[in-house]
């Protein structure tokens, strides 16, 4: 059994369905910590925010739990929503016995009105079936398109962190999108958890795109329940930072690898930059670029597109200095490299991820994208789906 | 028949096939004004800019013609580049025995070398050929995906103004990819016409995306033959440069509605906007959105996904004031708006452009981006496209 955040001790989670997403379908989690814990949360930098996203936005001090719903996102839903949030807040508090604060998450379609009494019904069924949701269980209860649950779990020294995911890539804000929960027995500060965290999502989550969409609802939590004997101070918090992005970087490419109509996952390496902004906006643009994605889609070694699309970002490149190679085939170093286009194509009709390197010969930053393929399958889902 | 810039008196057209793009399609053009001609350009701010693009940026004073071939940008093709592009200007100078200076320009693969011995064949033809070009003729010359000529013409008060472009869209600098060359027989100082110039790409070429990548091959020229009577003067520069923009914008019109796969074109307004800075902002994300796209292709009313994708642009949009309409449709303002599905889906279904409009409500300032939708055809002509 794959484990998650149920593994982690002092933690316990149950699911219900309460029909947002069609008969049977789990869709309301509750995640409880045994004793009042620590927590520190990233949210969405959109304009518009969800209900929950403010809701959650104004909680302090250690927290109760998480309650959760998918198929709706409560999001533009007004002054209604915000109510709603705070009510399924209120009742995860009531009900378990264990009073404020909870923290609310939603993830689904915009615009709707949460059915509250279905919501209610599924919040009193999920505490009851507390403890019992256990593995893979309280990530299926936060998807949406995603056709697999995202769970990781890592063993560090003496304590565990243990997260799941829903997002089908950041690429879809009308099922708005990417939610993780990640929890660890360690015992740690407050301030000590949001750098780590802060880190780690700017080494996992910002690093992937399907399409350069941001919802209206991500966000991530991280809960310290302290059950273990291990504290986090100064000669570990580093350590927990490099445990910490070793699972959100796990849970960030289960999302890649589930993007929506994605045949393969797509690494995007810049080298050789004279900053790391300058890395990160040329592996920004090739991430995103609807073509070099349907090249490799295509299986097509295109490097002509990768270097108009490098040079787009305009960020100084320097073409005589530039080197492209598409997984260990070097193809353009100021000017076109001659290459065996069999074996290229060999490799990028078969592989399950594909490496795209820039070296822009500029300097020493780097940084790295990780996105998806553009298919047929990606255009049916979203022309198709309908709210 | 449609006229172009072969219509424009002190210009004249040659074409010929030299096998860039496979027997019979023409490929070369050759632009020569009957006298030494006052011109301005704007070029691709790309970082990796094709040969004749450096080559003609350093073009100065009068100019005699254009010199241009389809099927090969000449990009990423190193000092051999260079060389092949002033051999273009070059030749056409001695045949022509007009001298120097001509401008030049390439558009077709990347990557790889100029065959010049077919080049100069092609000139040499061109050269021959001088004058019998007419109508959509040149246009033809330049196109790679494209799949019709784009030409247009205004009359003006004692002048004309003629151009032509090629372009699936900017979408594609595998096959680099935009070209304008518009001609004026109005007498106009070289200040003059780079000013109106520049406010005409501004608000016309600079409106349209299809997928956001901006090729290495880009560039607009103007030429003014002066072969008319009238002399553009400090009273009617203004009218000028309107008349100049309508070209453009004809131009630009016919460039979006031949993107790659395009079945409809969509109009994306930003109204109420703080600045234009912020309106521009809001609607460049939404018209380079591929959810946004693919909705418009499947006829989804999809106003979240608007709402979602407005707000990820991060320029302080207040969710309690926007509203979005789709053609005619109110649908969201601060809240979901009822509306009938069924008129708008037949709306989005047969009308061939579909408007996008969102007033923020927080100022006067408005934008205007057009793009297309995302299609099938757009994966499949991108993903088995093989240079």
């Amino acid at each position: 059994m794959s484990k998650g955040i149920a593994e982690v001790p002092g933690i316990l989670c149950g699911t219900a369905s309460c029909g947002l997403k069609g008969e049977g379908k789990p869709d309301i989690l509750l995640v409880v910590t045994q004793k009042p814990a620590v927590f520190s949360a990233v949210f969405t930098e959109n304009d518009i925010k969800s209900a929950p996203v403010k809701y959650s936005k104004g909680v302090r001090g250690r927290i109760n739990g998480i309650v959760a719903n998918s198929g709706n996102a409560n999001a533009c839903t007004g002054r209604q929503g915000l109510d709603d949030a705070k009510t399924m807040a209120e009742l995860a508090g009531k009900l378990t016995g264990r009073g404020q604060p909870f923290l609310v998450a939603s993830t689904g379609v915009i615009g709707e009105p949460l059915p509250m009494e279905r919501v209610k019904a599924g919040i009193a069924l999920a505490v009851k079936n507390l403890g019992r949701a256990r593995g893979a269980e309280p990530a299926t209860a936060i998807m949406t398109t995603d056709t697999f649950p995202k769970t990781a779990f890592v063993e560090c020294s003496g304590y565990v962190i243990g997260g799941i995911a829903k997002g089908a890539g950041m690429i879809d804000p009308s099922m708005a999108t990417m939610l993780c929960f990640v929890a660890t027995d360690a015992r740690i500060s407050r301030s000590f958890l949001a750098e780590s965290l802060k880190e780690s999502v700017e080494e996992s989550f910002n690093r992937i795109t399907v399409d350069g969409d941001m919802s209206t609802n991500d966000c991530v939590f991280a809960i310290s329940t302290g059950a273990s004997t291990v504290s986090i101070d100064e000669k570990n918090h580093g350590e927990f930072t490099e445990n910490l992005k070793l699972l959100l970087n796990q849970l960030a490419y289960q999302i890649v690898r589930d993007g929506e109509g994605a045949t393969k996952v797509l690494k995007v390496v810049v080298r050789g930059a004279r900053s790391p902004k300058q890395a990160k906006a040329v592996a920004r643009k090739v991430a995103l670029s609807p073509l070099v994605k349907t090249a490799v889609f295509g299986g097509d070694p295109n490097w002509g597109r990768v270097a108009a699309v490098a040079g787009s970002a305009k960020t100084g490149i320097d073409e005589e200095r530039l080197e492209i190679s598409i997984g260990d085939f070097l193809l353009f170093s100021g000017k076109p490299v001659p290459y065996s286009r069999k074996h290229i194509e060999s490799y990028m009709k078969t592989a399950r991820e594909i490496a795209i390197t820039l070296n822009l010969n500029l300097g020493s930053a780097e940084w790295e994208y990780l996105t998806c393929d553009l298919t047929y399958e990606y255009v049916r889902i979203n022309a198709e789906y309908t709210t």
